[in-house]
């Protein structure tokens, strides 16, 4: 058996994880908006043999647009133009089901992973945002249950139309003049709660069959969604023992989906701040977080605990708080969790918080990068990493040109890359068409008792 | 006052307009599912310093998927990659204002619009195909005249998201940390019939403003939308005499709703089968005939009609059939009138149109077709054509080397891309942002009494 093999995602937000990124030396603040930014992120991702470059999204203005770069250009665009220009990279892209139709978008990523040769993923989302729900029709978001529900049911009937072509549909014989043998390429007939779906696609199927299902949210709906569909989940850890507890869940509730449990690979985000030194490393944190606008990290901390900024109390210690019953749970855990274990005051969890996106930071050097992730990945806790490096694509390029390596000297991860799609790169199977005869049905089982 | 220029787009309907195409010796049938079949005609016609590629597209099977290619691939996903490719052809995708969302649709597109420096044009279709509506819904298309209403409000929708960015919104100041004056991102507070929209969009305008509008479809509904939203037409015109009056009555109408009439770019499809004696091209047609299957045609003409294949008598004239309420009304007047001028049977009637889309064809040689275009633009029935090579690539490969220095050689067509931007190739105004300070609300009006 080969041994276990790592895997890294580099997460493209815009300038950098850092809110400051954009105000770094290095940074051209137009590169938010500038398809440029993203190819030179991905080609350095892939010079690095990284797996995938993934790609976050809210349809709507997110955070503060006044004070720092946010999520612009539609994801599948993007990696439309990121497909052109590499050759190995999967490409991830996340997508809303609140805020989509499952025929328009299972077409989109199925035209994207023919057009990349069967590199894509779909990061399937829910968006907690209420700004979001303003622009397609309603003022308030669904509830959180029912988010859930209709995301269940439109990863079936995405998976579906995937599935809707066998592979030897295509038959494109010149002599007899037959195209398509439409036999096989079957109308789903999906009728649910939420959706009424005929099918087929008409896209044929992928080298990798279909995008790899990806998932990220790590509420109790998360988690069960995720149990379900994805074959890769884009987590929040802070600790080694919490990453273990989750990656045992996770596989655990699978199995009860009449799945294996070991064929999803999980990837939590990892923000990394490299200097040739430590010391050096938290220069380069103290300048960005330096470059943070007076009142954003109050702000943001605030934000993700959903309490009035004025409330707090900056030297004393975060005083109990409700969790939110929607949206950002997996962040508050972190926070509230870090204020406890740690005993920071407020001013301390800002500091922490305040530039940074929610998930796990390390400051340090690159062997310091290199033993935390080989720790993570040998306990089993993970299967490797989203990164988010501070300032892009500087951060990238210190991660390609002195992680990877060590990386590589260890033997965790790959020289080059061995596969062409990213169901290769993750290690993952290629499903079969759940219509193709002889097909075991490989779609998700419903659960009893749902 | 430069000379007025004549436009010229590729319809890249897949292997090639006619419905044979995909057998023809040269074409590779798998070229409708190959990104690299789309980027190669792309390339072909920048060469020839066309104004852009056109994408047609139905989001169901269309046609016969057993005998003949159908549009597969999404093609903001297609025109994102061509982008990639080509450095000043436009990109012309086609989407349906009937199943999409506005606030999706206007992002994909300034997306796209930003990744390919301000090339992107928007074919706004209602869709006339049931099996469409079947993936998202419903059993049956909503009344055409239900369509078209949606349709006016959806671009409405869509061009003020486009204009919610005024052009210097954008600050990125690194020394102050200013992003984005929040001032200048509007949101557009659309409450309408069938959609409520609170914006703003969250992709900043692009170089040239927004994507040009364009609108194919002739019922009066169809006209009216062109008439008040289109800056190009993709029409269909059989005679120089049908192709004056549409343009007469499309300049005037836009004139209703107070546009000047004459920043309308008026392209009919126009399909070519080329050889280098008038008795090449004339073989050509008889072999691409020759391969199309015993009864395509048939159904194809009884499919425009909205009869039964076997109610038809071949050999016998044009039975009276009624115009058909919804669809194809263009394609059914062309058949007809085509049959009444000259008084085809059924069977003559099919050869004619059984192979083809229903646009007109020209079988001949480039002096031939040089002279028709030449006639048509001089004439002032149209601004160009929607050119439909009948193989692709070798089609528009034939037509860029042999007509197209015809047509320069007349000076009725560009040598080289003096602009960058779609706009500037086909001669329209930047539009200013409704929402800037100053700005004459340039926005469509809604004529008195609707």
């Amino acid at each position: 058996m080969a041994p276990r093999q790592l895997h890294l995602n580099v997460n493209t937000l815009n300038a950098g994880f850092y809110s400051s990124a954009w105000r770094a030396p290095s940074s051209d603040p137009r590169a938010y908006a500038d398809i440029a930014h993203y190819v030179k992120v991905a080609q350095i991702a892939e010079r690095g043999t990284l797996d995938a470059i993934f790609l976050a999204d809210v349809p709507a203005f997110s955070d503060r647009p006044d004070l720092r770069p946010f999520q612009a250009l539609e994801p599948t665009i993007v990696l439309a133009h990121v497909a052109a220009a590499t050759e190995h990279l999967g490409l991830i892209g996340t997508a809303s089901t609140s805020f989509n139709d499952p025929y328009n978008l299972a077409r989109r990523f199925a035209s994207l992973d023919i057009a990349s040769n069967g590199r894509v993923g779909w990061n399937i989302v829910t968006t907690a945002d209420a700004s979001a729900a303003r622009n397609f029709g309603t003022d308030e978001l669904e509830a959180h249950a029912n988010r859930y529900e209709r995301a269940d049911e439109f990863a079936d009937v995405v998976t579906a139309l995937w599935d809707s072509w066998e592979d030897d549909a295509f038959v494109g014989d010149k002599a007899t003049g037959r195209f398509i043998d439409t036999a096989k390429v079957h109308p789903i007939d999906h009728r649910g709660r939420h959706f009424s779906v005929r099918g087929p696609l008409n896209v044929p199927r992928s080298v990798q069959g279909r995008p790899v299902l990806v998932q990220a949210g790590g509420s109790a709906d998360g988690i069960r969604l995720a149990a379900r569909h994805a074959e890769a989940i884009f987590s929040v850890a802070h600790t080694l023992e919490g990453a273990l507890a989750f990656a045992g869940t996770v596989r655990t509730q699978a199995r009860t989906f009449g799945r294996s449990g070991d064929d999803i690979v999980i990837l939590p985000g990892l923000a990394t701040i490299i200097g040739s030194t430590e010391a050096e490393a938290r220069r380069r944190e103290e300048e960005l977080w330096a470059l943070t606008p007076g009142d954003y990290g109050l702000r943001r901390v605030a934000g993700i605990l959903k309490v009035d900024p004025s409330s707090l109390d900056l030297d004393g210690p975060l005083p109990e708080v409700a969790r939110p019953v929607d949206g950002m749970q997996t962040f508050f855990d972190a926070l509230v969790g870090a204020a406890d274990r740690e005993k920071l005051t407020v001013r301390q969890l800002i500091r922490r918080f305040g530039g940074s996106t929610g998930h796990r930071v390390i400051v340090g050097t690159p062997e310091a990068i290199a033993d935390n992730i080989a720790a993570w990945f040998t306990a089993g806790a993970v299967d490797g990493f989203n990164l988010m490096p501070d300032v892009l694509p500087e951060g990238l390029e210190v991660f390609v040109d002195h992680v990877v390596p060590l990386l590589r000297k260890r033997g965790l991860f790959r020289t080059h890359y061995s596969g062409r799609t990213l169901r290769e790169h993750f290690g993952l199977p290629r499903p079969a068409s759940r219509f193709a005869p002889g097909t075991a049905v490989s779609a998700p089982r419903v659960a009893a008792g749902r």
